[in-house]
């Protein structure tokens, strides 16, 4: 998606380690009509898939999955962040590694709102090493539901997570895939 | 708002310590078209108002926040909840006091977000005791911005927050309004 590109190239910050702070309209600062605009392009990558269901992961994943929602009718769900390893029943659970933060954490989707009968869109703002959407995808096999694919705002291509997925078959789409990114530089893969 | 009213009798459920669970349509899983029309209402409400920016807090204000913007076409800014009370510089910071989980918690903008020049939307999912929407102020009023006013979807009327601020002259807007809930009976206050 062009416009994306130009909005990070535009308001994007490079920080050691590898972060790209997108904070003034992607996950702090909401940019809404921009992101309408990024969840319409999502609903069009996606059309006629069948899907039901959006699941995305808080908190920033939940303003891109909205968007996109909002174009193709259909709820979210946002798996939420749980505090403790000791996860009680009525709930689907799993552990996703966070390489920004070097912890594992535990997230949760109450059981009434997956199921078998779902097919589910996973969207999420980033996707690096993709431990995130890995831990999405087990939740719906959980239920039993069927993953159609997933997408997300921005890929750092130069990691694995995307590719990886896809040599598994599942249907990743990113509106922007960031090739290499150094302080000064900042290139896109084209698709 | 009477379709509000309707889907909290049909969806809600009430559990000990007056919590009211509301997570089939508004904060867990989000029905996405609904939450789109309660937006409708909220710029109704505040049309003509010169709301340049909508401040919400992570995470369960962020989808209510998101759908009111998308039909004011003016962007969101969250207020993060930050692990620990040390607050580095370059943020704008509050403690807000949770009845719910007993604790106080910091939230923090940044300050590249909030400015002088703002005119304030401050929108929630919920207001019982008042004490979020009084955080959210703090941040506006230390960025000398201007609170226009807020609006929640959910008010719980028979805590004392919403009057509160009604009563220092904030105008607070709830386009549901809960005047006592019990296990059995649910009844609204109207406006």
């Amino acid at each position: 998606m062009k416009a994306l590109e130009e909005k990070i190239l535009a308001e994007g910050r490079v920080l050691p380690g590898n972060i790209l702070k997108v904070g003034s309209f992607l996950n702090h600062q909401l940019d809404v009509p921009f992101l309408m605009e990024m969840g319409k392009e999502i609903a069009r990558l996606y059309k006629d898939c069948g899907v039901n269901k959006i699941l995305t992961i808080e908190t920033s994943g939940i303003p891109i999955a909205f968007a996109a929602a909002a174009h193709m009718n259909v709820p979210v769900v946002f798996a939420k962040k749980h505090k403790t390893k000791n996860v009680s029943g009525g709930v689907y659970s799993t552990v996703v590694h966070s390489y920004t933060h070097g912890t594992d954490y535990t997230v949760i989707v109450d059981n009434e709102f997956l199921s078998k009968d779902d097919k589910i869109l996973i969207v999420d703002d980033f996707l690096a090493n993709g431990k995130a959407l890995i831990g999405l995808i087990d939740l719906v096999h959980q239920a039993k539901g069927r993953v159609i694919g997933a997408a997300v705002a921005i890929e750092k291509a130069f990691q694995s997570g995307g590719d990886a997925l896809r040599a598994e078959g599942i249907r990743v789409e990113a509106l922007a895939m960031i090739e290499s990114m150094t302080d000064s530089e900042l290139t896109f893969r084209q698709s």
